[in-house]
């Protein structure tokens, strides 16, 4: 089967994207609007990008009606936010959250989830995520114009909060928690299937 | 258990990252040199940006020696990749290319993978892998200037093939086939542990 995403309309694309590339680690990001209304929203093109300087990305799409999601116009308001990781026990009420609220409703309240405050940027932190990251914003790239297209926001890990129960000293101890995957649909996964393979050593002909 | 990145050095952060950003999707990506030599390496700090314009976007780092990995050379040098995305079959062979192999080097000869045409890319795609996205670069952002920094390439994906077995018409069927994502250290998970949670409708109040 060979797919050309160009002669595809964006929903389809956006069908097919979601399909090839799992699992996909999740962003619940907290943020501020300038006039201090608290929001939370669910992102799953999230990934890390590199450990010094300490780089995150999020890609917040256009909303179907062409707008800008509240999430990516505090970012754009205020450059800061903060990455609340999301485990298994947290997943449900993370949905709550789901549906496009209005700019005004603030998630914490649908939700029931307890903001806490953060340590360097003013957006609360989620006290029930196990990990919390506060983010200052480095840089907004913009892909199209409309729905299908979206911004991908990277920005600058300047504290992580890990619930001690985690912490092993000098990691994470994955063994610990469980974290959530997005899949396609209304597709997640735990990531409890879990097996080791260790990298080859490079051999001696090649040293 | 409250961490600033800024004091820790770049070892320390790609623990951290890793441990803190999971399951992450795996890019298995084939590249071409200028010179013809082709090359497979496996990225985890890889996700997608946004369906129309179709976007991918994947972070090799800077090598722990301070030098650019191959894969980054050959996407400076042609524009073109390709993301192979890996399935549990798949991911003990991947494994095989994870050396860093000097850049003569044809990781598809130590892997015995099978480098297929693509169709509008010169590198080739990996036969056994599921799905493939062929793809043109768009732009590639710098962080950092060494160890622990590294590069975000961003592609546009021109040409997409799935197995025909994964295809159920308009989508992948995500029960036909089993991903695989990477956690910290030598961890790796399947999908397997899958959940629906269908998101909330807005409640009327807010129409």
């Amino acid at each position: 089967m060979e797919i050309i995403p160009d002669s595809l309309e964006w929903q389809a694309c956006y069908k097919l994207l979601v399909g090839c590339v799992v699992p996909r680690p999740i962003a619940f990001v907290s943020t501020r609007s300038a006039d201090g209304v608290r929001n939370l929203a669910a992102f799953s093109f999230f990934n890390g990008v590199c450990p010094k300087p300490f780089i995150l990305s999020v890609a917040p799409m256009f909303r179907a009606d062409g707008r800008k999601k509240d999430t990516l116009r505090n970012i754009e308001e205020t450059g800061q936010f903060v990455v609340n990781v999301v485990d298994d026990p947290l997943v449900q009420r993370m949905n709550l959250t789901a549906p496009e609220f209005p700019p005004e409703v603030d998630e914490f309240e649908i939700s029931g989830l307890t903001p806490i405050p953060s340590r360097a940027v003013r957006p609360p932190r989620v006290a029930e995520s196990p990990i919390q990251m506060e983010c200052e914003r480095v840089q907004i790239l913009q892909f199209g114009d409309g729905p299908g297209g979206g911004f991908l926001v990277l920005g600058r890990v300047v504290c992580v909060h890990v619930r001690d129960e985690l912490w092993a000293g000098d990691r994470i101890d994955g063994a610990r928690w469980t974290p959530v995957g997005r899949m396609a649909g209304d597709e997640y996964t735990r990531a409890t299937d879990r097996f080791r393979l260790r990298r080859p050593p490079l051999p001696d002909t090649y040293r």
